[in-house]
């Protein structure tokens, strides 16, 4: 592995950012402020950490015009320094090799198509009638069923199943263990005892998105589980049948959303956050972690749920209380009225 | 593919549904009310939907008696019209054909034993002593260690694994990434160092379960994880070791179950609910999505707990408050004496 | 299988237990005081089940001095019953054998190091640069990608994914389903559209730690996710980037840790616990089932949060009350001047 170098003024102009000091600086890697040493690239992009600048051995740093001043050593500046970091970042991220070609401990259904620049790793199976895009790479162990589109440029880490009807857009990147398009919970009660609910939807997934290792997304019962452009999932999140999931929201880990919620787009879903089915919650919505979703949201806006962490003996008496809620507001209520 | 192509006259004669309207009607589909085109078939269950139906395009709609009048189109009454449609609905449903037989990239141990009419993809592992039963489907990428058994008619979709010493009744449908008898979590300190509890035992799975994508079943310590029949489950779901689930109960995605709980027959458990070890919930009990059970159970009936989700500078303020509430409603009491 | 035999005697003075009884009563197996039957060896902890010693058909039980009055049969004397009977029941354990070689149908880089004696199962990759120590057992399935370092004595069950550079140290044990070096979930919003901020750090887990079924963790962004020696996880547990968990501490099922995260030395965290990142929890801190830590805690202790279940119906009228405790915590002040 060569390690990339490239000089301040070379990142200065390959990204637009103004350059404060001497141009000629080195880069050959990135890190924190307070673990940076001669060599690497750091950022300012939070003022909690402005003291930290001082210190750092960072030979440049990415900030905002307001840090320049007094500044030690090399900076860029950028209006957003951690959009422009991430960027800069990029330079020095070492992707693994991944050839075209198909391994030949890869079993491909005869019906499926499979481009010839297309990476497919070993033990990868792709079923009848599916179709992989160009410059695709399908990594160790993913399973590929029936009538599944992978459109061009997508990454499927390693081990990822795509289970039946899965179609994903262009350069969605998917991680290990994440399960696109299984069964969706329909269930049916029938002289006591269940029946499955066909599902006979698939699931759509545009182009660039982002899905994480373990996460789930079902497919439709009747119709399609819907995730628009460019929506960031992270690990171990539930998407049941039938979401639709709008533009470029993101949602973090372990969170969970049940069947038909219709999410809108630039929403952010905190972690571990539940939502109900058959819900709507509109564009710019901010949920944090661990809040539950009951009720549709027309608003735009930040919305938590759920009480402050306390010692066990203290949460103990005043969840108690609890309980009693609804009687104390009463007697309040009661009280105040006397006392008029 | 073959599209399937029912008349309504079958149908109703197939499920012993009454007609109205025109028996030669071709149905080819089904699909929801407000989709349904010529040709499809949908249905009317809830009266939430009711105004759809006028507008309906659907050629034949499932609904119940009360609704057949002032329908448009081909009806057919149903007592229960969403479970008359999930029966109908596997008519239009093209399972993957599965062929019998060991492909030649599956490891079967020699003292395994495979039925004939069984299909074993590639990339499955058999272990030693383990037993596939009659028409199973052991789908690619499967993993099946030493000392299972597999019922007849199980269908592992794919990559599924079962680590040791777990039994499958029959018909059970496990999904993609479902781990199932891996060690229970069982921990001992010893001297300032953890020490692992063996888990010795396995897990029971009665006919008819369906176990959802990279749920976890573990296996127990001492006595085996049991799920009576017709437990359903969802993705996502943790279920501890030494757990009792009681037939035809159902576990919504994301909820976590910890040891040695016992759960009654008929319970429905919604998404990420948490259930503490050691308790009993008896039968018959739901409990709504993100609740947590700390105490067992005893009377039927649903139950809650959390609180209301609003904009989160409200939600600061009420939840501060939580923190006083043992103190607020001593106050009161007092108060209320004071007015006596 | 041979079933392993021993006197009361010989373990005894494996453990340096205290005898009383029979020392020559012979055990073949271990239970519960409720299902043990002769020839099998049980242990009583929990004060809870004393009144099942009488009952119990063990032939010889674990148990503190105070419980050897009174106690029928065999009795083994233990400060602490459920660690040694950890630590026996081990001996009961029959462990699968996993030859050491590589399968034929494992794929292993050429750069790639693997000690001869580990064991590499079939359908297995080892990725660029990668090295597998002395008697790892590398389970069927397991992906292994380029620069991960897998210490002596590991254990990857079955279908583990190491995505990229995560190093074990000793003795560490993984269960299915486990990804480990996933990309971060890093996002810098640039013009509308999210990109991905490179994930160039790796994951860091110590000696003997272990990690459940289906759980995340990711790989950090600059610098590494740590997990010290000793740490234990369960199930579909998430730790994000540049989490760092403290020697010895314990994560139930279904947990989510946000990034950056620094949890202390001998923590317990319940089941479906949040924690949100960037703050810091100190040792010795016991968090209960399902609460969420939303800041830094600096005393030891055990802490809580949420509210209790009740019955929908009641849980309904407490909880709608929730939205207006600040007002009522003004009102009874404004009440309780009023009467002064």
């Amino acid at each position: 592995m060569n390690i990339p170098t490239y000089t301040a003024q070379q990142i200065a102009e390959r990204f637009g950012l103004q350059l404060h000091g001497d141009g000629d600086t080195e880069i050959h890697g990135v890190a924190t402020l307070a673990h940076a040493g001669p060599g690497q690239l750091s950022f300012l992009a939070n003022p909690r950490y402005r003291a930290q600048l001082a210190d750092s051995r960072a030979s440049v740093v990415v900030m905002r015009a307001d840090d320049v001043e007094g500044a030690p050593g090399t900076a860029l500046v950028a209006k957003d320094p951690y959009t422009a970091f991430a960027k800069i970042s990029a330079l020095f991220e070492v992707a693994p090799v991944r050839e075209p070609g198909i391994h030949p401990l890869a079993v491909i259904d005869p019906t499926a198509h499979v481009a010839a620049n297309a990476h497919v790793g070993p033990f990868v199976s792709i079923g009848a009638r599916s179709v992989v895009g160009e410059g695709c790479v399908i990594g160790t162990g993913s399973i590929i069923g029936e009538d599944c589109v992978v459109g061009d440029g997508c990454t499927l880490i390693a081990r990822v199943t795509l289970v039946t009807r899965v179609r994903l857009g262009k350069r969605v990147q998917i991680h290990p263990g994440a399960v696109i398009g299984a069964d969706g919970f329909g269930l049916a009660m029938d002289a006591g005892h269940w029946i499955k609910v066909p599902q006979l939807g698939g699931v759509v997934i545009g182009d660039d998105c982002e899905i994480g290792a373990n996460t789930c997304i079902d497919r439709g019962a009747l119709e399609d589980t819907v995730l628009e452009e460019d929506v960031r999932v992270d690990n171990l999140v539930q998407i049941a049948h039938n979401c639709h999931i709008g533009a470029h929201s993101a949602i973090a880990g372990c969170t969970g959303i049940a069947g038909s919620a219709k999410i809108g787009r630039y929403c952010l879903l905190g972690g571990h956050v539940g939502v109900v089915g058959h819900l709507e919650i509109c564009d710019k919505v901010v949920i944090t972690g661990k809040s539950v979703v009951r009720n549709s949201i027309h608003e735009p806006g930040e919305y938590s749920s759920g009480t402050p962490l306390t010692d066990t003996r203290t949460w103990r008496k005043n969840a108690a209380r609890f309980k009693q809620l609804d009687a104390l507001a009463r007697r309040v209520a009661a009280v105040s009225k006397e006392n008029e």
